[in-house]
């Protein structure tokens, strides 16, 4: 049986992906900084992937065949312009190294849609120019560019997922799907700032089912994780209101014209990786709002209430 | 007084690129990791660049208003796949950010043309795919990569100098010129085996004073430091043979026919920096190989003799 190594088993996307793994009759162990009881087929280790000691004594400890790595700072909006995209750059390449020297087999890290230039989408992987504009998207770009010389020198498979824009349960509330719901029910205001501008979305489930597709899969390089479908921002926040029933709530501004249309190319995903989306946007839609209007946050739109 | 802090100043490039800078008014320091004396216009400083809290301790002590990072392992032919480009992106990355801290207004690092996709040279900066094939490569783009958003955000001027083909005094002696000078001085076979592949050389003391130019301009973005003409290897070891006058000794190879042109634009480095080089190929051939007869390293074909 495959064993798999996840680092940020417990994020946003890491906790959709976890059962995706368990459910392919993988051997799934995960890390987190606390301990956490073994459940749901998942063994948990305790480890901070930010210490190189700890990381390599992990994988010494674990002996994974293959390494998804989906640790990262992640807190909205800090995550573009943070320092911290430095450390976790170094901390992932010292974690790939002991991986490489544990003779591990293949390894699959968590890319970003915002390492692309965002005005020559659709972004296609091996075509679509690098040109980050952010802090974040040069940091994720930086660990792709050294592991996969590194990965190919040790004869190690590598894979690189640049995840598109996410949505569902367990969303950082401050992001968009979140903070419309929690305005609407709480009554407030709710504007939507960038309306005209068309993204992939993809379902959080759906990112960590084929986050598990492509771990498991032989395929190597940069493969796009996203719907492959253009959606209007506006769109979205229309739904959201048509659920919750309060489109008097609702405010949509353009948004500003450039990068107004950022979507993937999916050929790899789909014909390489053969995975497609299980959820359509409305289903998909509809889990969130349900989602969010059970696990509301206590955001600044409810206190302000 | 502009003060300008260069790393790896007692390096290959970096010997070349000091009095440069020396001769174009600047407050010139650099570091090493043992301690030498300040002269010629020079401030040494004792520092570790691969120990952040050493180079974060140097750029406090000194202030420097520009950053010009040479130093890296560069130890042919190992730097090409060794993990110490993984700690060397790391320090690099933690020097960048202490330098921003301690308030600096601009940085230029040292890239190179491994960064680019060899099969569609000539390699122009933003257009000509970024597709390193060695670690070496790949570590270097990474740099970039982060560093350049990273600059942007805090306002910091940045440059990457991508160097190309390097000869000259000083050079590691297992490279093409050096290692032929030896063999031809020592009287023994010199085989050059890629004499069909064409390449941009640059004598190293044109890469210093090129450097030293686009450090002290307001240049931004990635910037190819090189001579824009393309030679053929088997060209260069004529012409070394030639000076020698030992062409019997010297056995010509084609090469893989893979990687055979790898030649830089120049058009910014000559348009923007206003920069082109002061030697032509023979003359800084003349250069190089008189250096190498008077400094010849003991090298195996000389211990073979």
């Amino acid at each position: 049986m495959t064993r798999v190594l996840v680092t940020g088993g417990s994020g946003f996307v890491g906790r959709h992906t976890l059962p995706a793994l368990v459910g392919m009759d993988v051997d799934v162990h995960a890390c987190s900084r606390s301990l956490r009881p073994s459940a749901n087929g998942v063994t948990w280790h305790r480890a901070d992937v930010l210490d190189s000691a700890s990381a390599a004594s992990l994988v010494a400890q674990v002996q994974p065949d293959v390494l998804l790595h989906l640790a990262w700072f992640a807190t909205p909006p800090d995550f573009w312009r943070s320092p911290l995209n430095l450390r976790w750059t170094a901390a992932s390449l010292d974690l790939a190294q002991a991986f490489v020297r544990a003779g591990g087999r293949r390894i699959v890290g968590a890319g970003t849609c915002a390492e692309y230039l965002w005005r020559a989408s659709p972004c296609v992987e091996d075509a679509t120019p690098i040109r980050p504009a952010s802090v974040y998207g040069g940091c994720k770009a930086a660990v792709w560019s050294a592991l996969e010389p590194l990965a190919r020198d040790a004869g190690v498979s590598a894979a690189w997922a640049r995840l598109f824009f996410i949505y569902g349960p367990h969303e950082p509330p401050g992001r968009l799907v979140p903070s419309l719901v929690t305005a609407m029910r709480a009554g407030t205001a709710a504007r939507c700032r960038t309306a005209a501008h068309v993204r992939d979305f993809l379902h959080v489930s759906d990112v960590g089912s084929a986050l598990a597709a492509l771990t498991m899969s032989d395929v190597t390089g940069a493969v796009n994780v996203a719907s492959g479908q253009p959606v209007a921002v506006g769109t979205i926040a229309k739904g959201i209101a048509r659920r919750l029933e309060r489109a008097d709530l609702l405010a949509l501004d353009d948004g500003p014209a450039e990068d107004a249309f950022v979507v993937a190319d999916v050929n790899r995903l789909r014909d390489e990786v053969r995975w497609s989306p299980r959820l359509t946007l409305d289903e998909g839609l509809d889990d969130a709002v349900t989602w969010w209007s059970e696990h509301a946050p206590p955001a600044e739109a409810r206190l302000a209430k």
